[in-house]
């Protein structure tokens, strides 16, 4: 297979924390999502050449900044796997479409947009395991914990569950042809350290758990029946969302003007500030993502991005040329 | 429809916690169950005339038997429901075949079977919620609790799901038709009231619960897959069973005599001290049910009554007078 000189990859935006899913369950959007380019380079290891789209908030270390951390973790992988030769060197170049720290998988894409950039440049020489385990490196680095929910559906598409951390297991879900996604970023921040952290400080009852065991069970026998009421009756969450919603100034009310407006559950994603809903058509996706963004303006004074349509079905892929 | 002068039903035995679905997954056997017989009676109100194969444990007070308290419960919800008229009262037998405090689902079948009873003596007047609510009152009644994961499949047989307790859904997930289940109740007794005990005090990290909501949906996705090999792996419980292991001497090593003997998942039914494995086979059920018996035996000198077969697909149900 020859070894193409130079590629560009696009890298989704994702939704994690799924309703009752914490930490195992996420989604793919078709939009937002990065962009990374990548050369082959005579210089040793891996340039960063420059960070468009980020407001200067990143750094082009490439020990510090995701794309570079995922991308020599593949270079490794490969050199360890391969026999094969390859040049000395990657450059780098990360175009962000996507808000940082914005509960959208932001460092998830540019973890696996770095790592898939490699691979497309190695001829697609490891597989999408490795690619998963490279771009875990860059997020780990990040969040200071493992969570797969962005990284997984950035990498595969579509709903994805995973069974377990150790050994990784990873189950992609049926996603009803219907089903729409609403989402609005209003401007505020989280930090996702304070948000984990009070997650990880509090100690739940057994009934709040099984809260959440009985609707992800739920949601995950309503992907399999393509029952869209059911799947919006089972984003519920009694363990993470309570803890988290005060973070986010205007979510309670924006949350129940989705649901009052129809909408087929609605919660945080990551961390938050984002906020998803779903809905069974394109125009009641865009409606609702309108109506979440007005009320985060009349309630918080937020200014929102909305985005709504598909769940993204192809995950991370290669830009064509002609694109 | 005309009304029958006595009738006789059986409720089945069920495993509930199953897996990873503490309170929230529950599952029929074919075999124990208890068998209750009923006629109407010109005494008004609800006698207990008689209970067999109990070894004088249980209670012939109508207020203090599940099995009155739920037929007594469903007499009430028809005569809210209904201008037609009825006898004045209801004489119950009780045959228990199977064993208190085992993890089996005892109280819920003896609760099932005196609201069937009572139903199929009104010419089957009242639905299957109202069964399940009747039911849930009795066990309610010994258990000090709610959780439904017993009676619901005891009423509906299969798998069974409950998605949410307030209100009550229920959802019914695919059984693979090669599915197999093996039981081994040791002779040895769990206090209910301990075993819950210890769960509802203890507190729990994020993480215990993040591994539970991983495996549950994982099991889910397996029945509606068919995929047993994944249904096994995800029979994985890091909420409760740890807890309740040290309360099952010889539990520990009787799962692992079934894990090493090809079981696809194993852990405690119920509170215990019934353990469940799962097999592909009738003849590797029975022979793991054996395997668990004789490792309960040499390890805690503990003798046990074993079952195996298919998951009951009827769940509760009137016995023919030609059976």
């Amino acid at each position: 297979m020859p070894i193409p000189e130079r590629v560009r990859v696009h890298a989704p935006a994702t939704l994690s924390n799924l309703g009752p899913g914490f930490d195992v369950l996420g989604l793919a959007l078709n939009e937002p999502g990065d962009y990374v380019e990548a050369e082959w380079s005579d210089s040793p290891g891996v340039e960063i050449m420059e960070v468009r789209g980020d407001d200067g908030q990143l750094n082009c270390d490439p020990t510090r900044n995701v794309v570079g951390i995922a991308a020599t973790a593949m270079l490794a992988a490969h050199d360890a796997d391969e026999t094969t030769s390859r040049p000395p060197g990657v450059r780098l170049w990360l175009e962000k479409q996507m808000p940082l720290a914005s509960g959208l998988g932001s460092s998830a894409a540019s973890s696996v947009g770095g790592a898939l950039a490699v691979n497309e440049l190695l001829g697609g020489a490891l597989d999408r395991d490795q690619l998963i385990v490279s771009a875990l490196e860059g997020e780990q680095a990040v969040s200071g914990g493992i969570h797969a929910d962005n990284v997984v559906p950035c990498v595969t598409g579509g709903i994805v569950l995973i069974r377990s951390y150790s050994p990784m297991e990873l189950l992609s879900l049926p996603v009803p042809d219907a089903l729409r996604v609403a989402v609005v970023h209003p401007h505020t921040s989280v930090v996702t350290a304070e948000a984990r952290r009070i997650v990880a400080e509090r100690r739940f009852r057994i009934t709040e758990a099984v809260a959440n065991l009985g609707q992800l069970g739920a949601l995950v026998t309503a992907l399999h029946r393509g029952d869209l009421e059911l799947f919006g009756r089972a984003i519920s969450d009694a363990l993470v969302e309570p803890l988290r919603a005060p973070l986010v100034p205007g979510f309670v009310e924006t949350k129940q003007a989705a649901l009052d407006a129809g909408a087929l559950g609605c919660s945080l994603s990551g961390s938050g500030p984002s906020v998803f809903a779903f809905a069974a058509t394109d125009d009641h996706a865009a409606d609702l993502a309108g109506r979440m963004a007005d009320r985060f303006s009349e309630v918080a004074g937020l200014d929102s991005d909305t985005y709504s349509g598909k769940v993204n079905a192809r995950g991370a892929r290669k830009v064509e040329e002609d694109e």
